[in-house]
């Protein structure tokens, strides 16, 4: 029985490629898949967001937070893009771009010298988020992106912070993944070359979560901290 | 006696702002100290490259090397960007940035959460490197920005590879760092809520160096590695 691919839109089990997410290069690498896209978003809190400012680009790291199919990154009404995205009609046109690096691939030869990782790149229009419930949805989220749980456990916006933090969404629906694993491809006739051949594994590393100096020493390192 | 500011220039100790490298908010934070500048990148091997392509922006992950101050990318000569420094008059307007997570900075109040990190922006144009010298050496100094002293330890490019690899130059001219550091900044009247408050310290871990199955068991795993 051959099977029955879902149908397009909302409930796709993966997004449409589009000549923008289709990659010049190492095309088997790509991947439009929502559930890996999503696992790719989900491990990071970090992303470099892309713009355009005086027709030059412009690239700043910043955290973001994801609810579905729509991500989220905050700032000063005072920032540069975030005031841009607000202003203009409809929006901001971005590129949101997260990357894991998963290990360094050493090949006898340079030239096949790699990378594995994981990546994924959003394509689409910035828009600010003007509705309240959705303002404070988003930031927790932001909060809780790089630590689980935590927004729960902190003193919510007030109405002054608020007003002084702009949010904006990007949708997920422009977007591809790009995953490289698996060790060097030399050519066969370097196999016995002298050289050292593998991959050298790269990951993120928590250290023990230093109190500030004003902490009351009765609070302890919460739950969520230590599942980190 | 005053200090006596090194000339501009080839010489200068640091950057000249610029407004584009002067940022909108948190300026305290900027940087435009070589030294400081050299170092964050100089621990980086991964940049996240933003260009212009139809008027929107793109931005992607990619490897880097810098000599003095000179930042070298490479690619497949098929890759877009690439092939588009190649071929604009006077290159391509880039931004290129680098950044290191050091901390997640949890602050009693969900505004006030922050992350420590250093970061490094770069803008300028780049432009596709031809003379045949200048590429060997640059396509070494990427071999060498994620692993020092790697590519004297491997076969050099032949002529074929050089042949399918494009490398673009992007000049150290218009950057500058942005770094945070310390715990968070609560505001006085939140110090006494019974919340966590400090740093997670964030930092990139490698692991035991894999041999890819076909290496030779008696390829010992070099110095260099052992060293990350």
């Amino acid at each position: 029985m051959p099977e029955t691919p879902p149908p397009a839109g909302t409930g796709a089990a993966s997004y449409e490629p589009t000549e923008r997410t289709v990659p010049s290069r190492s095309r088997q690498r790509a991947s439009y898949d929502k559930e890996t896209v999503h696992s790719i978003l989900d491990a990071a809190y970090l992303c470099h967001l892309g713009f355009v400012r005086d027709e030059a680009p412009v690239v700043l790291p910043t955290l973001f937070g994801r609810i579905g199919e729509r991500l989220y990154v905050h700032g000063s009404t005072g920032s540069r893009p975030l005031r841009e995205a607000g202003a203009a009609d409809p929006g901001l046109s971005v590129c949101l771009t997260v990357t894991h690096v998963d290990g360094l691939v050493l090949a006898r030869s340079a030239f096949h010298h790699s990378m594995n990782y994981r990546s994924v790149v959003v394509h689409g229009i910035a828009r600010a988020v003007t509705d309240p419930q959705e303002r404070r949805v988003a930031l927790d989220a932001i909060v809780d992106q790089a630590v689980p749980g935590r927004s729960k456990d902190s003193r919510p916006a007030d109405a002054k912070e608020l007003a002084a933090t702009a949010v904006i969404r990007l949708d997920l629906d422009e977007v591809s993944a790009k995953i490289r694993t698996g060790g060097p491809d030399d050519e066969p006739e370097d196999l016995s070359l002298p050289y050292w051949a593998g991959v050298v594994p790269v990951a993120r590393a928590y250290g023990t979560p230093v109190p500030s100096d004003d902490l009351d020493p009765a609070v302890q390192v919460p739950g969520y901290l230590r599942a980190l």
